[in-house]
C-alpha cells in the first residue's frame, strides 16, 4: 500500500498559503467544513467559494468525491479536498436534501453540533433525546445515497442510537477517548467499542479543548494515547480529524458556538470565546510529520503508523461515499 | 453506429405512464425543463422530484450525465433524463451559480425566455438589445463549466451575440425555420446558417405553434421541411426536441407564458392561454415510428434518419457536456 496522508477535518481560513503548506506538506486528502449554522442556500454559497478556490489554486487542490480522488490528488501532487456539514441545517427539513447535497458533493454530515437539531442531540444539551423521527428517516436516506452520518458533536445516547439505526458505518471525524480527558465533546469507551464493533472510525483530534492539558499536551501524551486506544480497539478504526482552524479569526469561534440561536458575547468581553493556541508539535499542516514521528517513538511499525495517517480513511471512503450496493 | 433515439426537448406532466410509454418506444435519452420560472430554491426543489423519480421508477430511467449515459440507457433498456432550465432565473444574478447548477445535473440553459432576461432579450420583447454584460459573464462560464446554451425562447441579434461570444458550439432544442412557418418562436436562415457553422445544434419542434398549420401540419409536410432545412444547412446539425408537454393541465402554459411577472387571465377566461392539441400523427412518444416513416418516405437514408433522430445530438453530448479541454 502506497502511503497515504488524510487529515479528515480541518475549518481554516483557506488561502493560498495554507494549500501550499498542504502540498508542501504531502497531505493528500483533507475533509473540510462548509457549514455551521448555515441555512442550504448559504451552503450553496460556501461551495460557490470552493468552485472558486478549485479553479484558483488548481495546481494544489482538486474536489474530492470518491476515494480515487485522493489516488488522483497524490499521482498529481495535489490535496484533494472533501465537503463536510458539522450541523444538518443545509438540509433543512426536507428528506430531498440529503442527496441533493450529495450530489453537491458532500460526503460527511453530523447530525447535531452541541444543542439539540430536528436529528439528534448536541453534547452541550443538557438532555439527551436520541434520535427523532425526521432523524431516522434522514440515517436510512444517508445511507442509500453514501452521506456518511457524523456524530463529532451529538451526544452519548444519539450516536448509540445512531451507530445502531445506520445500515453503513458512520464516523465521529474530530474527537479524543472521554477515558483519556474527559472533555464533554470527547467519547466514552463504549460509544468508541460500538463505533468500532460496525465499522466506524474515529478521528483523533489535535484541538486544544480535546487534549489532555490542553495546548500543553505533550507530543508523547498524544501519541501513548492512541496507542493505548489501538491497544483497546484495533488499529482498523482510526485515523486523524485534526479540527485545524489555521488564521481563523475568533469571530469565528463566536460564530462556532453561537451561530444565531444565542445573543453572542461582544467582542473583547470577558466570556468571548477565543481560539486556544495549537499546541507547539502541531501548529498547522508542516507538523505532521512530528505526528509520525511520535507514533514511531511509542512504538508502531510504519504499517500501523500508514493506517492511522491515512489508509484507514482511504479504505473507508472507498467503502461508504456511493450509493448502498 | 447503433441506432439511438433522442428527444431534446420535453415538459410533460411526469408519471409512470410517460415512463413505460417512453421504454415502449425505445427513447434512449430525453431533455427535460426542470424550471421555467423559477428561482434556485425552488430548481433544487424539482431535482428533489426528479431524484425521487429515478429512484420509484428505476426500471424506466436514470439520470443522464454525459453521453456515455444514453448508451448505458440504451443498453439497460432505460431512458437517460438530462436536465434544461428555459429561463436563467435559478442563477439569480451569481456567477457561481452556473457551477452549482452544472453539478447538480444542469445540462442545457436559455438564456432567456420570450422575456428580457439579466442576461439577453426574449422572442416576444419589442426591443432585442443583445447580450449583456452579464450575459457574457454567464456564457464564458457555461463555455469553462459545459453547460449548454440554448436560445430556443431568445431574439434574433441575442442569438447571434451568443453563438459570435461562445467559444463552444449553442443549442437551439426546439424550434424550426422561419422559413418554413414564420412563428416568432422560429429561426431566420442567417440563425441557423451560424449555428450550423460554429457546430450547434437545432432541434426540430413538434409544438403546434411552430408548425405551419398548427395541429392541422401534415406529417409528409414537416418531414419535407427537415428534407429542405438539411438541404440548405446539411445533415450534422439537427435533431429533435419535441416540445412535447404530455397530460399537463392549461394552467401549466398559463406558467409558461405568465409566470409571477404578469397578473395571468383567470381560468377559463376567453383570453386563458391553452395547449394546442398535438397533429394526430404526434400525439406522444410512440408515434417516434410516424416521424421515420415519415423521414423514409420523403427520401432519407437509414444512416440520415438515425443521425437525425439521436446521432447527431449523442455526439453533441459527448462533445459539450463537461469542462472545457
Amino acid at each position: 500500500m502506497s502511503r497515504f496522508l488524510i487529515d479528515n477535518l480541518q475549518y481554516c481560513n483557506w488561502s493560498e498559503k495554507i494549500f501550499r503548506q498542504l502540498r508542501e506538506s504531502e497531505v493528500d486528502a483533507i475533509h473540510v467544513t462548509v457549514a455551521y449554522h448555515q441555512g442550504f442556500r448559504e451552503m450553496v454559497s460556501s461551495l460557490e467559494s470552493w468552485n472558486r478556490h478549485f479553479e484558483s489554486y488548481a495546481k494544489y487542490i482538486l474536489r474530492g468525491l470518491t476515494g480515487d480522488h485522493v489516488r488522483q490528488a497524490k499521482e498529481q501532487g495535489k490535496t484533494a479536498v472533501f465537503f463536510g456539514l458539522q450541523n444538518p441545517g443545509p438540509i433543512e427539513d426536507d428528506l430531498g436534501l440529503v442527496e441533493i447535497c450529495c450530489q453537491l458533493g458532500i460526503r460527511f454530515m453530523q447530525l447535531s453540533y452541541n444543542n439539540q437539531s430536528l436529528l439528534a442531540s448536541g453534547v452541550h444539551e443538557p438532555e439527551d433525546r436520541g434520535l427523532t423521527r425526521f432523524g431516522r428517516e434522514v440515517v436510512n436516506e444517508m445511507n442509500r445515497v453514501g452521506l456518511v452520518v457524523d456524530m463529532s458533536h451529538s451526544s452519548e445516547r444519539s450516536t448509540i442510537e445512531a451507530i445502531h439505526h445506520s445500515n453503513r458505518p458512520i464516523a465521529i471525524t474530530h474527537a479524543n477517548p472521554y477515558l483519556w480527558e474527559p472533555s464533554v465533546r470527547n467519547k466514552s469507551d463504549s460509544v468508541l467499542r460500538e463505533l468500532v464493533q460496525s465499522g466506524g472510525m474515529l478521528g483523533f483530534s489535535l484541538y486544544p479543548n480535546h487534549l489532555k492539558n490542553g495546548t500543553d499536551c505533550s507530543l508523547t501524551g498524544f501519541c501513548e494515547m492512541v496507542a493505548e486506544t489501538v491497544s483497546r480497539h484495533g488499529i482498523e478504526n482510526f485515523g486523524f480529524g485534526s479540527d485545524l482552524c489555521q488564521d481563523q479569526p475568533d469571530e469565528v469561534v463566536e460564530w462556532m458556538r453561537f451561530g444565531l440561536w444565542s445573543k453572542r458575547p461582544h467582542k473583547g468581553a470577558e466570556n468571548a470565546p477565543a481560539f486556544p493556541p495549537m499546541p507547539n508539535w502541531f501548529r498547522d499542516n508542516r507538523d505532521w510529520k512530528n505526528i509520525r514521528n511520535g507514533l514511531q517513538s511509542v512504538g508502531f511499525s510504519t504499517d500501523e503508523i500508514d493506517k492511522i495517517m491515512g489508509g484507514n480513511w482511504l479504505k473507508f471512503y472507498d467503502e461508504n461515499f456511493g450509493p448502498a450496493p
